[in-house]
């Protein structure tokens, strides 16, 4: 946990009472915490842009009824075990799974195993949630 | 031009660390002039999904040798043009137009407006730039 | 599994030859494997815009060490018991935690799971990957 | 305008159904015409990702009383002025204006000319709309 430090910010009076009145609908306690987590936001942005260590998920739609695909997936997932550090899978219907891969490496080689994955034939939805290894922010 | 108000904020030192080197490499003078464009941004994002007074700009391009495309998109151009201020057209080559319209009013007409205008055939493209009236940002 | 169902599709031969190619550096073995997934996607993002029924995931970064940031975390997600189907955490490092909720439910109660979990002090960076059931695309 | 080339499409039953229902509510007349938006808003989406050349509008709003504000930008467009085609300035209130500059060339110099313009004191908000110059589209 990082030591705290302080420092002064002015603004127009008309944009922080707006800006109070947005935290407040957004259950943030004081405006430190929002500034903050804008702030984060900004350079976890910048961190999948620039092609720096990053973590996120990886979220799959499939039907586990496609033929060869449970094991076209596996494959894959063998090929990138580096950036996966887990998954998780749910059983959404009778057809449908959830599957969920927790990254952590390069933007960039996270970005290839999106498009290898989504470009696969029985894959319905592949989405990519953008986080942080929590360094430095 | 909304008086000064000065307040303190308190953040990790990692974190001001950071935020830092990226203001200073997107150009900015000061951290108070950085955090302003964040807090107005996440406004701005809110008018828009609240259905606040707004305003913006459709990007339109397409191809004017179409067969009636001039005609109904001034047809429906009228049809709002309590919402439309004025339209701007650059001629990108000899076949292709850029159109850019001008808005201000409400969020969900402009975004009905946008979805009129996109699936007109000939339209190759249509965005919308989500701005603000400027009002109390 | 359902059904095939096939029919034509005009497009502009300059488009199409476009199209071939953006398809094959995506790794996409056909153009209908191709326009499925840009169906789907457009499917689901209305699924959300509409408040449907959604499945996704919400992927947190926090420091375990914050004092009660564990016990509040955990109590949010009872609240939201019927929402979160399972969770799966990952130790990035000796501090930062990244810990992934799989979701299925509404998109708007989801959404608010969002906003509660962001402005929680000690969490660092909160998204949320939006899917889909699987059902009917 | 370019010759157009007919193809074969094979889609899940419960997919098209879904999307045929999708369509009718964005008002699109046929499948085609949709299929075409889809495909062009990837093609687009790739320009500008790979750096290529681009057409768009940048969107800014600032409040005019501030000092030097309007030298300043005038300059920086000045600057751009192989990048910028025209603008056009709508006066939203006393103090704030809307100012549109239509864009064609380089995807990273746009992206340039953007950063240059938000860090300016005075500029209230400042978006990209990433558009296309129309061709092979």
């Amino acid at each position: 946990m990082s030591e705290l430090y302080r420092f002064g910010v002015s603004l127009e009076k008309d944009l922080i009472k707006r800006f109070d009145e947005l935290i407040e609908h957004k259950n943030y306690k004081n405006r430190s915490e929002a500034l903050r987590d804008l702030i984060r936001e900004d350079l976890v942005k910048e961190s999948w842009e620039h092609d720096k260590e990053v973590a996120g998920a990886i979220t799959l739609i499939y039907d586990h009824h496609k033929r060869e695909l449970l094991n076209t997936i596996t494959c894959i997932q063998h090929d990138f075990q580096t950036l996966i550090m887990a998954t998780q899978h749910i059983h959404l219907d009778h057809n449908n799974c959830l599957e969920i891969l927790a990254i952590k490496g390069n933007a960039r080689d996270t970005q290839n195993l999106v498009h290898k994955l989504k470009s696969i034939k029985g894959i319905k939805h592949c989405t990519l949630s953008m986080a942080s290894t929590g360094k430095d922010i």
